[in-house]
């Protein structure tokens, strides 16, 4: 193999593959990416047996092969390397010569044939998607998926139809976002890992390309960009019937403004340690006004009132830390709160965002 | 207690008194920030025994009063509030009632009689210097301090004068940083903790201030810049003789572009894992070339060779980590780079930064 390729497109192909390769010794293989020609270029793969990413990236070949070395060493070497240089990357022996300019190093490879097969996707359903709208839905859904290992279907995102239209839902038990994505002719059901996911989200924010292909097939799902590629398998299982869960209505509602409610739910949360983050949240109809409370016997206690449209009044009790979380989702300067009594989910929504909801649970006060 | 100041001047104070005042939990007072009136005003203090800090800011008084509080929480509270709030804060028993328009906070407080008399240095020597030059050589000195407790003394700065220089000298054993800072006219000689002169660094940055004045007590280094002032402990013990260590001429020496040696470090690192951080810099006079190099027998192995004005030939083995923090201490495009036979300490200095040099001892090869 001997081949060359520009420091800008061979670096940014390795920082996925790096981040893909398993860091586990179990599979030793597994920590490395493959690194084989083709026409015109050089395809990179990576996986850990659940995610495989492969990426094309232009490269002027000289004689053709394949290798497979550390993606991590091999990430970190190629990109401290100067942004303007061309590499030249050589297999001899069992070596792979990295040669930049002034900087040189020799790459103890593994034998390729180890490498193992990556899985392909046999793509029954396919639906295209603006990578500005993949992104913005996945940042505001996976974050919910649970990291219980105890249970893992929820450590999934739901990817499905629901009345021609593409959801991604996700949910720890504690909390749920639900976004509606984009609309879709056929009927589909997966529950995707959030790692894979995340993976996702990295390649429609970092790469150039306007939309991505999502595919769904047997067990498996795969998402495409221009010249990357990434396969995962699914999660097994059913997914929880989720909509039963959201209230269609609620008691009590207030639009708040989003800022004012974060600073008081900061606030709270400061005097909320000692109780697990538990804060109280107030609606007054009288008043028009919601107030934000915690207590912490020893050190003391905290109250924000904040001039809010509400409808109705009561209480609720929540952990502070997904009332932020939830809070972060919303783009506008308006929230919308909605929720009954005391262990009634609490929905939040924006009218700025329609088709997305983030309901939270209510700690039992 | 009554009074009334801006969320900006309490924020900026409270930053640093959470940063001082302790989090252990021997001495639960110390934990505290002391908040009292003055004339005009409120002053702040914090201190853990070997530092301790005052700020006055300036405050509507309506009563007069003093109480401590936990500085952490009261620092938190403050900073999450709106940057335009004015703030009230009044003693209620013992409790501190924060007002900030809407939002509100009772916080536990302890008795101001149970808070220790602040050191105060009586001055015997004083020397101002503009934060600039300070602020530029703490950074380039403080970093080369020991964390290592069995040998306090390396975990100072040494703060001295010498033939009617200021001098901020600082080492572990294995490197040295020596920066001449400003003429002095009376001679000198204290170890400051590089605690102390962390947080000087941060007072000298964030400061509105030009100046600071550095003033030498019996046992006591103080740092006063404007309205805020920093007393430290100094450390026993009598500085090593480190002038003696320094070799005023050396066998071999090479001026080099500071980005290309930095990136042959930086390569070479990652092949010296295995080695400790152990890297090779070959100069050659034949060749006017410098070579870094590495080698992890299981990994690959590294080579970069520099183009460089080099005098005298040979090899010097350092640890990467120690060349990486001495070169991110200069600021031009050249660095000047100095050695002897293989255990004759390395010097680094910079034509751009007259008065520094940056020491680093060979490891044995």
């Amino acid at each position: 193999m001997k081949i060359e390729v520009t420091q800008a497109n061979l670096s940014r192909a390795l920082a996925m593959m790096s981040r893909v390769a398993s860091t586990k010794t179990e599979l030793p293989i597994l920590t490395n990416v493959l690194v084989a020609t083709n026409e015109g270029g050089v395809t990179l793969s990576a996986t850990n047996l659940e995610v495989a990413v492969t990426h094309f990236a232009s490269a002027k070949i000289s004689t053709q092969g394949k290798v497979a070395v550390p993606a991590r060493l091999f990430h970190d070497f190629i990109s401290q390397l100067p942004k303007d240089e061309t590499i030249s990357l050589v297999l001899e022996k069992n070596k792979l010569v990295i040669t930049a300019g002034s900087y040189s190093s020799h790459i103890q490879s593994v034998q390729a044939e180890d490498f193992p097969a990556l899985p392909q996707i046999a793509s029954q359903q396919e639906v295209s998607i603006a990578n500005e709208d993949l992104s913005r839905n996945l940042t505001k859904t996976v974050l919910a998926a649970s990291h219980d290992e105890t249970r893992p279907i929820l450590g999934g995102v739901y990817v499905h139809s629901f009345n021609k239209k593409l959801y991604f839902v996700a949910t720890d038990g504690y909390r749920l976002a639900e976004a509606e994505v984009t609309p879709i002719d056929f009927d589909v059901s997966a529950v995707v890992p959030a790692q894979a996911l995340q993976e996702v989200l990295k390649m429609s924010q970092d790469g150039e390309e306007a939309t991505s292909t999502l595919s769904f097939g047997d067990g498996q799902f795969a998402v495409s960009a221009g010249n990357t590629q990434l396969v995962s398998r699914l999660v097994d299982g059913t997914y929880p019937e989720y909509r039963k869960l959201i209230p269609e209505t609620s008691e009590i509602s207030f639009e708040i403004n989003k800022t004012e409610f974060q600073t008081a739910a900061k606030l709270a949360g400061l005097f909320a340690r000692e109780s697990g983050g538990s804060i109280t949240i107030s609606a007054s109809e009288d008043e028009q006004t919601v107030t934000i409370a915690s207590v912490a016997s020893q050190v003391g206690d905290n109250k924000s009132a904040v001039a809010s449209k509400v409808k109705g009044s009561g209480d609720v009790v929540l952990n502070v830390r997904y009332l932020n979380d939830a809070l972060n989702c919303f783009e506008g300067d308006e929230v919308s709160f909605r929720f009954g009594d005391s262990i009634a989910p609490c929905v939040l929504s924006s009218k700025k965002q329609p088709g997305y909801q983030h309901i939270v649970m209510p700690l039992k006060s």
